[in-house]
């Protein structure tokens, strides 16, 4: 089998799960080409060297430029804030490289864009770090929608509920910058949009009700300076899928007490589905037309008949974790570049799930529905 | 304590409730008036009698409007269909009855303004059967919010649920004809309104999707004729409250496997409230600022600390059943006609919840956000 | 249809709970014999008189010996401390009553069998308030496994846990006294023992560890005297049913944070049932031999379609109470007096389950296996 | 910092497990010395190679005796069934490895002992598989217990069970096999068991219920033949510990539905806590003699504050997988062997843990109370 090179950009909360999954991933997916840690690249080179010691890379660098250089790296992996994205993935694309970029692709639908005509215009393998739509339990729901066992869909109700930014005396922070896009419709809610879409493909129009709650912050601990916040920190959005049905979408970073609400319920008139990622090696399904006696919703509990979990335990009930999930993204990523299945969302869902967080905002700001893309 | 003479109108689903209510609230609250079963009216004798028999009435008959002129009767609840609601309570009020009514009020906000005017220009006591906010743990939610333990209110998120029409090969009832007014957004939505309402006060302005998802129904069991339904399935609603914060509602009678989704997530900046109807004997905190290594959300079970539980039953956990909820209304609205505390929801209430109903009818229509009365 | 005129000994916790049940009979099962509520009984005329006004009694007595033997009484209630149960009980046997008396039945399995004797020699209807079985969820269960839809039952794993006694500076009460008998393992004990017999039948051999873990309580509010407590706290039993399984029962009184911990496992070798007071409108399923892909537990949530459930509500999900078991616990012991199906658990049945606390009770102190009765 | 060369036997379900948790355990842990995977063995070449190829060892063998040997490797983990883990890790030992074997240590207690004395007579570091108490979540019971936050504690209720020996046509498979040790008691009940123990310190007396519900089994898939089962399916134990405290534990590997109920009750007269594998990331916390209007239990999410979750990643409520749970396990072996705190449980702890297994197995047979060791 052949090997990959790989190249890690940033060595944070995303850094290091891509570290992980990295490493995990051929223990997982024996088929998949080789992972080789080549460099990590972090903002000091003295970070940089403790991360590739930590996390088993050869190399380590300051300058993230030569590493995207580098011809002994085939893939690159992205995880930066934001407001990098463009620019290092343009250039790993014009160097020649796959590339795997953290969510949301770019401040701007516009840059998002670019971006993803680069990557179509190079042939490269794209994907983007949804790693939530990874989880087993969500590709059985895919595939019951997909296979009609939920008969014709009626309703979507999804909610992407946490509460960093919950503490209105928290401080302001990069998240928080204008430049970086906006606020938790694209920080959260693109991952309950990008959910949405992977259940039951594109949203053709969309309302919403887009707002600041905190309406400044301190600008360091103790201080009495506050800087006004100009992104986002609710937004509630209804929805209508290009398939008929229509829906209602929630992000909330100011949701106190939720770590990881992220949720739907998808209905059916044969059927329904609700999850909850709180309980995320479980599903809950309900059958229309069984025995009234018997009937109610069933949890569905995880196990190695729901695939990909095999690869990780052959004993049902034992769980996957987060870093888990990015396992079999990044397993998945590199399988595509090894010439396997599609994976994805490539740079092109990317861009799609951001042409609804986009047309969301503006959709708030015309108090209208609006058409998406 | 004095008396009050009853008269019921109706013996289904709700009047059945009416009457195990007005059994069992002296019982329960030894302080109010005390209820004597006088008449109760269905459309046969044969039948009322049936259910004065059961209930303990004195009397039965078929002609309501005799009931209504009874000179014993002081109070009179109706709970027939929507269509019915106010040529009766009009009567009844006309005769000086203090008046119980079913919800939704009317199936028109004209009708509805109507009969709370009639009310108020009577002075006499109504009420309206809002029953699930006599839940215990809805009074301790609307007191917490009222004393600001969860700080400033930014978000409530409310569903009401159910399945009674979910199968497209369900029949076509009179809950479908449009003469008694909008579909689920008045029959279940007017629950989630009027609870949304009862804990945070008027919504301002509303903007909403509300749409029929199962064209047409047969007409009757085997047929092959079928009826185009004309009134809506499902209603997405998103809403401002004139206290500043957002919200959304939803309600759908077309939700496969819910039987009693009624359900909400509120949010303050010092903790959450979590809901659901499906376990109404709990409620789930969350306070914020507390011992990370201990927090998250509090399951509050219903016990006698939480007024008027202990009228039931003076131990915890034991439960509040639906019957109970019931029982609480009746009690309140007799104490109220006893020159006790007020209760409600009265008619003038019931006619603010409509006009959210009709506010969303209109924005749906327009597509776009419409102030509420 | 005949009616039965009703006599009530205590107006407490349980004699509450009586009298709604009473009210509310007839309401939900019109084809039992009408019960008359004729006079009720308390320590003092007072409360008596009181009790009489809330619930509807024709007239009310200190003197319970005189309500015995009012002849237009045709059945007593007795919910008075069981220390008082055996001679209220046989008084009224004597007289020719039909007697419910409340849980367990006597202090001893001696005075229980000479209750259970004068009644069956009377040839007397009688019941003991072992109210939780009357949940139809708990008759679901019963019929399912008597159906063998669970296969071959292995093992039943039960508890009754509360806290009611968890604070080791909780007074010293009338609960605590050696003369009512055993503590937790007759007080909450027979609750789950009661059940499992219910479900399973006969308990053919027990051993138990039981032990009393507050030794001594203040006798007072602030008083610095301590009273031993020479009965147990918690009981734990390990069981084999005539029928050939195996189980482990356990009963609390000082398990903190518990208010209705009354769950059972049951599990066969085609399927498994788990239920919980705490929602006790529900039982989770699990039927093997499913797909795997959709298998797992599934809520079945009540409904009209398990009986007696419809007698209260026709729509399903909106739940019972505590009252509303007692209720059908109460109609069905009337509905068995005026000649319908056999209620239960009468004396006899009472007089089984404390045979069990009796084994147990004797096997923890003898630290071995006993066979039961 | 130093490196340690890794061997490991067996590449099964525990095999696989081992490799993942050493391929990351470095980039959860950096401080632990550096794990370097040198040979994988199994029962063939070519199984062994493929391992190795997956999980990046340096080299393969179907020669464990060979792989003991080598003077690179400083580490042994053991995966193979139990009966032959004492061959395994005595060689292991006396070539002066530190050893990592599966629980249960072996199939007897004298077994066990002979591997205890053997890792202490050497001096060397030795570790078995009882991973789920390596669970953040686990860890915060325990100082909560010690540090005394749930007050004295009174009861323990613990359950191990699962559902792959349920259905009565399964196959009789090794784990069946006598020689192997008991069945279920030591299979499941050793976790229960660990997790009591780890809690709550020694197990002083035991009396136990074991029995073997499934009599035989077919030889193979479509066979006639069935063979007869020797080794128990269900235990029931009643246990004090030497805290003076009283508990039940329970194990079955029949228990239909059951994927991973390892879970327990563990009760102060200060508090109470509850955990469940099925949902391992969280723990449900009740504190006693709080505001009642707001106490009940509160559901605790894994985050940062609960070591070591945060060395997999930053944000709460994320979630640790099984693997992790591995990852962490391995990590603090190599730790401890690195001079780092003492891991556990090491073979004096599987041995203790097995001391309770074998006098339930005799309590059983005696049908009587037994003190542990």
């Amino acid at each position: 089998m052949k090997s990959l090179g790989i190249g890690l950009i940033g060595t944070g909360f995303m850094g290091k799960a891509h570290a992980f999954a990295y490493r995990a991933a051929l223990a997982a997916f024996p088929d998949i080409p080789v992972p080789v840690l080549r460099t990590v690249a972090d903002m000091t080179a003295a970070a940089a060297e403790r991360a590739a010691a930590q996390y088993g890379f050869e190399s380590a660098t300051a300058d993230w430029q030569s590493l995207v250089a580098d011809p002994k790296i085939d893939v690159v992996s992205i995880t930066t804030p934001n407001i990098f994205h463009k620019e290092m993935a343009l250039a790993a694309l014009a160097a020649g490289k796959h590339v795997h970029c953290e969510k949301p692709l770019a401040p701007t639908l516009a840059e998002a864009e670019t971006m993803m005509q680069a990557a179509e215009a190079g042939g490269l393998v794209t994907q983007v770090g949804y790693n939530y739509i990874k989880n087993p339990m969500l590709k059985l729901a895919r595939d019951m929608v997909a296979a009609g066992e939920l008969g014709e869909i009626t309703n979507f109700r999804g909610i992407h509920a946490e509460d960093y930014m919950a503490d209105p005396e928290g401080l302001y922070t990069w998240r928080l910058d204008p430049e970086g896009g906006p606020g938790v419709v694209a920080d959260l809610g693109s991952h309950i949009i990008g959910m949405a879409r992977f259940l039951l493909g594109p949203i053709a129009e969309v309302n919403a009700d887009i707002e600041t709650v905190v309406k400044s912050r301190p600008v360091a601990p103790g201080s009495t300076e506050r800087k006004k916040v100009l992104v986002d920190d609710i937004a509630r959005l209804m929805v209508r899928f290009a398939r008929g049905c229509g829906g209602s979408l929630e992000a909330t970073w100011v949701n106190s007490g939720r770590k990881m609400q992220l949720a739907f319920e998808l209905t059916g008139n044969k059927g329904s589905l609700v999850f909850n990622q709180e309980h995320f090696n479980e599903i809950h399904y309900y059958k229309a037309g069984l025995d009234p006696r018997h009937g109610g919703f069933t949890r569905i509990e995880a196990g190695p008949q729901h695939g990909p979990y095999g690869q990780f335990c052959v004993a049902a009930g034992h769980q996957l974790g987060f870093n888990d999930l990015k396992t079999i993204e990044m397993a998945e990523f590199l399988g595509a570049i090894g010439g396997g299945a599609k994976a994805g969302p490539d740079f092109r869902e990317a861009w799609e799930i951001q042409k609804v967080v986009d047309a969301a905002v503006r959709a708030s700001k015309s108090r209208s529905w609006l058409k998406v893309g």
